[in-house]
């Protein structure tokens, strides 16, 4: 017989913490508190496999799981002295969800469940106390009708307002216990009314109805939801927590309260909570009455400190106790039942990111954790928070709309609604924020000029995100409640008109867009965090590098501690102004002459963008990708810059939309571009080659030493492709460094982004030097789907449970993670130590950073401002790691 | 030491017919003639392992090979009594190349190599004829200067040419010894002029001279261009080949002469040759003098037979004997000097598709050859030819132009420039020829109206390639010099202007335009055709299912023995006019009662469509694919069909255009599209599997039998969308099956076609009960090439050697194939013996059919039309498959 019900009392429980999976987060804690002997109300927990059951088995039950409730709720009346369902001393209980992880979008509590009209006689008996007893009952009616039956709390409410209009009364506390007895026979009345059934008498009826509730709210759409907003898998299920009420609101030596052990907002080492004198704990949840701080006593109401010393230092010593039990910082829910001390559920507490950094260190230097476990503490997603300017905590201000937080950080400035603008008015000194409908890789010297940027459409990968983000600017995208007129100049939300030169507030970390300025609080890298930052470097062995395109890209990246360039998108170079039309005359030229004249205007260029970067990164590793995108993605598209680019090309803008047409993709991610190009157009490649080893060569004149140069070819499908290409490069790069007499060493490798490569990463080798995987295409081949055009059935798949996630925000670890690992075995067949990186959105992604250490990638490389991120998550990766071998050994043993 | 050089002598030789790859075609054959003990002068072959060498190692030879060549000159000089370079009694050699699959993009021959002012002395004593000395000097010059030393043929012609015009003279016959001596020096002259260098003198440098320019020759432009049109790998490399000179230009006892087994084009079993009295090989190919059939004396000329009976029996003799040991009909070139038969070469002969079929089937009647090397003997390519009308080969035409031939067949009828023009032409009984620039899906009812198609653009594998190739239609696609004017209705080809209603030609087979009608002989399924059919049924056990999408399509596929449907697209049924607005109101509805109600209109008629293939299908299985395409593609384009459309859903044009607007994807290939649909609009896969299942049911009531229905999943990337997917198809199926009472049974699969499907084939497989690989999109995916974009870069690849293929022609079986046959290992890991196919074009291709039967597809599926030639293909893999299992245990022995 399988056991699906688990009981706890105080000083005994079956379980305890570490069974969160199977008993929820809520039930495992009061297992773990029973286990401590602390003041916990009598309980039993129906575990999460009842819930995979449930689903498994057409929302049934197994044949066994009555007889071990009832078994259950025996024990609960021994400890109690109560039996549930009895006229003379019944026992009421509450029930309660609790998932392995904390789940908001669920049915949350029903109290007071084993109440009727003949019970609620033995609660006037036990309490000598008829109005709270058939308050409660009422209580029970409104809670259990809204959550299991689904007649909406408000009518309720309703009734209660006629009752106390017809009486001349304005209060709850000016009804009687007759009101409230009159009003239980109304809310029967409705719930039949409402709900077509009648509402059950039957303790046990009421029991099963609630538990059922519990497990039918997993999948509701609230939960849903919630899961794919907060990465939570559908599969881990839900537990059911029924417990012996106790009651906060039987007179003036009764409260409820919550206590946090440390300030959750700020991570200060002070308790810190709220409570209520004389409530049951909806009250403090609903925020009829105003509760009180539990230490500062402020007007007429005294603290919980001043006002029951004795208590509050029991709570304050249970508080200490569990925080040093837990090693973590605790959010506990009390209830003071005329004058006793019950804990209704212990939790790690919800905090800010820098109260996570401020409690992780704190605690550490405090001994009561390791490094280690200060490293692990803090969620890596959260750093980003504390590397941003932040709207300041204590501001007040509306919130006009919200959309996507697309990256992180806020900002304030005057509204412009061209790239140009911005860059126009950024020159002039002016904070702009740019608001477009959707940006292209033509808006990007529009986009560094901004403080932040707003967009109409795209998701959380459109080209905004991913270039706001690689920037640092912050960024709200798909606002679709925005409708933008950049002909009139105007950005219209409701019935808010904002124009050009308006000043608003983005917050990238929230997604809200705000009227006017808001006072900010600036990000410090110093303190704290540099402490945390420094722990992490020690523990972690993969590298983190930058993804960075300029001088000033390397520098923040520097600046955050990246060991090296792990990406540099020489094409985002040639969207700069003053270059753009020397690319379109390379691009449209008609024969090879053509082209290698716009060519060799373009190699200054670059050799003098190499040179800067090179600068800043002396002596680290710098991979540099070769031109990869379609060509045609540089062309024109207003009529006045096609005609501009037609008289310079020397051709009609007839002539030049012909071969626009021409070049036209029916799949551009599939089309003419990567290496490609190289083999097409070889005198690209050959240039750009030319231009990297000849600034490579005057830094190492100039600085007297170079960076580790990494040439990498990109969207390689075949070792053939490589070997063509490299000996052209090789040849070059001899030819430069003989003739300089100097010393260079340099590598060349590729990217591995396309399945073909994953799958012959072994030939590929005999030709790489390193391999650097671009899961972001990778991503996009590999499981057949357009990062562009994948929003308008992402949804649809998020919400069926067919993604966990995004796959562009985090790797698809059984599929594209599959060929990553395959790519890595493969190319290291070959080539033992091949040094191995990812690059794109996943490097900044914790989760896909867990799955790189995992696979045995030697680096990561993200956006300079995700750098923190990837450290910490490469530094928790590696602790993981450790544990996970060092548990091998042991259950290598159990096995044998 | 490696042997590098293998000497043949008649009765001796180094090597035989099965050492092709290492000394080419032609040397593997003298060396086997050798050792039959046949006259052949004696020589040696310079294997093909140099000409790697020489490409590995920058053009150079290896150190010892010079010193073996000399060897092998020296048992050459022994046999022939004369030696290289004597003065007194000098050697002559032919140089040859010799690939291992024949090549005439490559050097050919240089014939008297060893002649200079002094050896030619010792050939006038030899032959005693001073101008047979000095002419053949002054061809080896011509020869040599031509292929070695680039100095152009027509260069020397033009100096015979004033020669004789300076003599007075108007035939070279009338040349004596001093005039060709005279011009000897003036082709030296000529030569120095040219190319800078003097003609080499010594018969040495004259040698290795030849020799690089056969190795020089092989990466020459034709030479790849050749390969790349046939299918030849770049690695093979070419043998030298070097022979004693025999002479068939020393008087009227002289000849050369060419003779094929049987007859070449026929197969007829009767020899068949051409020779020409006193005359080298060369004059016979340059066919200035006309040559004479061996067999049949025509006007003055006397056949062999009549004016050499006894050589000629010999020759008859030596023909029976090398077509009996090499059991194939032979193609052998021979001398005859001086009353003596010499044979220079003898290979498997060229013949004609309906040749090839004919001399397979007689050879095994004739108890030659088994019935499996007859159905080895015939190119299933070449079967193509033969199941289409195809212009008769006695007619006489001019081709106007060239274009791509793109589906095989010939047809003949009027121009049309649209789809509609076509049907009501076609309906109106005429034969049209479908001329437009590119075909759309909407051209779909003019392209099975037309006899056959003619583009101006796309590649084999664009629409109309694979459209026509599908319905059988000859097309001619891709013919750049086409230029058509839709509007003015005309096709203008240079200077001729063809239009609208004249009459013209295509063969598909070869891709030439013919102006006016052109005599046809029909193809015959029957005789030698259904005899080898028969045998190649008898040998294969992989299954062969076409695809088909309509009735008729079934009954083609039929007739050429298809076991199945392999697939069925049922878009396809969609475009049908009539069909395609309520199609476009289910895309635009906005809302799901809006598009209910269009799919209610759809549902009859799919139905019905499916009950049509049914009837014919009864008993076989039968595919049918869920809706695979993104909806947009079924979207209208002109502005009339739109605004049509707009007012059929009740909205306005430009709301119409928003919305397509939005519906428009940026990577169509990668987007909405497959299941994706399915999940994300599940009423339609509702309806389609309501359509199937009720059609079937339908068609079981009425003919007592159904198909073996399979439902087919498209563009599954994991197994939560099959199960998903499944769930809701199965639950309309049960439905209906259980509402009919009847008992049908149906499968429901998945598409293979994304990496990822292929990599968690064993999760996909649980929830599968067939996979059948959709190579076409999984080459894009796996490969990251778009079919639609691939022109721009494919010739690039090609040339550069990059591919050796076309992968959308014949797969690539590192990539795609390695993830193929992963997706089957581990599909079969989790379901022993799941049934597997493959669809889309490479189900029709032998190379990509081989390699299916090498993992263990269940069965293969093409267009109807390639059905034979799948047939013939799996029947010749399984022959291959049963020789590599048997060879396997003696290679393995020899290891042990």
């Amino acid at each position: 017989m399988k056991k699906w019900v688990y009981s706890f009392q105080p000083g005994q429980a079956e379980g305890g913490a570490a069974d969160k999976n199977l008993l929820g987060g809520k039930g495992a804690n009061l297992a773990e508190m029973c286990a401590l002997s602390l003041p916990v109300p009598a309980g039993f927990t129906i575990s999460t496999d009842i819930c995979t059951y449930f689903y498994d088995n057409n929302k049934t039950y197994p044949a066994d799981l009555e007889d071990q409730v009832t078994a259950a709720m025996k024990k609960v009346e021994a400890v109690m002295g109560r039996t549930f369902g009895d006229a003379g001393n019944p026992l009421l209980v509450s029930v309660r969800s609790g998932a392995p992880i904390s789940m908001p979008g669920m049915m949350d509590t029903v109290l007071n469940l084993g109440l009727n009209d003949t019970t609620v006689q033995g609660i006037v008996k036990q309490s000598g106390d008829a109005r709270f007893a058939y308050d409660s009952y009422r209580r029970f009616i409104q809670m259990y009708a809204d959550v299991v039956m689904n007649v909406p709390h408000h009518m309720f409410e309703d009734l209660i307002r006629q009752h106390k209009s017809y009486k001349g009364v304005s209060d709850d506390t000016d009804l009687t216990a007759d009101d409230w007895q009159r009003l239980v026979g109304q809310f029967k009345d409705l719930v039949r009314r409402e709900s077509g059934q009648a509402f059950p008498e039957q303790p046990h009826d009421q029991l099963w109805g609630a538990v059922g509730a519990v497990f039918k709210s997993w999948n509701s759409q609230r939960a849903i939801t919630y899961r794919r907003l907060n990465d939570i898998s559908a599969t881990l299920g839900t537990a059911v927590n029924v417990q012996a009420m106790v009651f906060g609101n039987m007179g003036n030596d009764s409260a409820t309260g919550v206590t946090f052990t440390r300030n959750p907002s700020t991570g200060e080492n002070v308790i810190y909570g709220e409570f209520l004198v004389n409530a049951q704990g909806e009250d403090l949840v609903a925020g009829i009455r105003n509760p009180v701080d539990i230490t500062k006593s402020i007007g007429g109401d005294a603290s919980m400190e001043n006002r029951m010393p004795g208590l509050f230092k029991q709570l304050k010593d249970v508080s200490t106790q569990l925080e040093t039990h837990y090693r973590d910082m605790q959010d506990i829910e009390f209830t003071i039942e005329q004058g006793n001390l019950w804990l209704l559920q212990t939790r790690g507490g919800k905090r800010t990111g820098r109260a996570a950094l401020k409690i992780a260190v704190d605690m550490s230097a405090e001994g009561l954790i390791s490094h280690e476990d200060a490293i692990l503490k803090v969620d890596p997603r959260a750093l980003d928070q504390l590397l941003h300017p932040a709207i300041d905590p204590n501001a007040h201000y509306d919130v006009l709309t919200k959309g996507l937080p697309a990256s992180p950080g806020a900002a304030s400035g005057k509204i412009v609604f061209t790239a140009d603008d911005a860059e126009k008015m950024g020159k002039a000194g002016e904070k702009v924020i740019l608001v477009r409908d959707e940006t292209s890789p033509e808006d990007i010297h529009g986009m560094h000029a901004a403080k932040a940027i707003l967009t109409a459409r795209g998701g959380m990968t459109s080209h905004a995100a991913v270039v706001a983000r690689g920037m640092g600017r912050p960024c709200v995208c798909g606002t679709t409640t925005v409708h933008i007129d950049e002909h009139a100049g105007t950005m219209t939300v409701g019935g808010t008109v904002l124009k050009a030169g308006d000043i608003i507030t983005l917050d990238g970390t929230n997604g809200h867009i705000i009227v006017g300025e808001v006072p900010m609080v600036e990000p410090s890298l110093t303190g704290e965090f540099a402490r945390l930052m420094q722990w992490a470097d020690d523990v972690r062995t993969m590298g983190v590098r930058a993804n960075a395109d300029t001088p000033k890209d390397a520098e923040t990246a520097r600046r955050f501690g990246a060991e090296g360039i792990g990406l540099c998108r020489t094409e985002h170079m040639f969207f700069e102004p003053g270059r753009i039309n020397v690319v379109r005359q390379m691009i449209l030229a008609e024969d090879i002459e053509a082209r290698q004249d716009a060519l060799d205007k373009l190699l200054p260029m670059q050799r003098s963008d190499f040179e800067g970067l090179f600068r800043t990164m002396a002596g680290l590793p710098v991979t540099i990708r070769l031109l990869d995108p379609p060509l045609h993605e540089f062309l024109p598209h207003a009529e006045a810059e096609i005609a501009e680019v037609a008289s310079m090309a020397g051709t009609t803008p007839e002539r030049l939309k012909t071969r626009m047409h021409q070049m036209r993709e029916v799949n551009p991610m599939l089309g003419h571009r990567g290496c490609r190009l190289g083999i097409s157009h070889p005198e690209i490649y050959d240039m750009q080659a030319r231009a990297i080893i000849e600034a490579a060569l005057n830094v190492l004149k100039t600085e007297g030493a170079a960076p580790q140069v990494e040439i990498m070819v990109p969207l390689v499908g075949g070792v053939k492709e490589l070997a063509w290409l490299r000996s052209r490069i090789d040849a070059v790069a001899q030819e430069l460094i003989t003739a300089a007499g100097a010393k260079l060493d340099y590598t060349v490798g590729t990217m591995i982004e396309l399945p073909r490569a994953c799958i012959t990463a072994d030939t590929i080798a005999e030709q790489a030097d390193f391999f650097s995987f671009g899961t972001n295409d990778l991503t996009q081949t590999t499981m057949g789907i357009s990062r562009d055009d994948s929003g308008s059935f992402l949804g649809a798949y998020l919400g069926a449970g067919i993604f966990e996630r995004d796959p562009f925000e985090s790797i698809d670890v059984d599929g594209v993670g599959a060929l990553v690992e395959m790519g890595i075995t493969k190319g290291r067949t070959t080539k033992p130590g091949l040094k191995t990186g990812i690059c794109g959105e996943h490097g900044g992604d914790p989760a896909s950073i867990r799955f790189c250490r995992s696979v045995g990638l030697t680096y990561v490389s993200c956006s300079p401002f995700r750098v923190p991120v990837a450290r910490l998550a490469a530094a928790q990766a590696e602790i993981w790691e450790a544990k996970k071998a060092s548990a091998a050994p042991a259950k290598l043993k159990a096995a044998s």
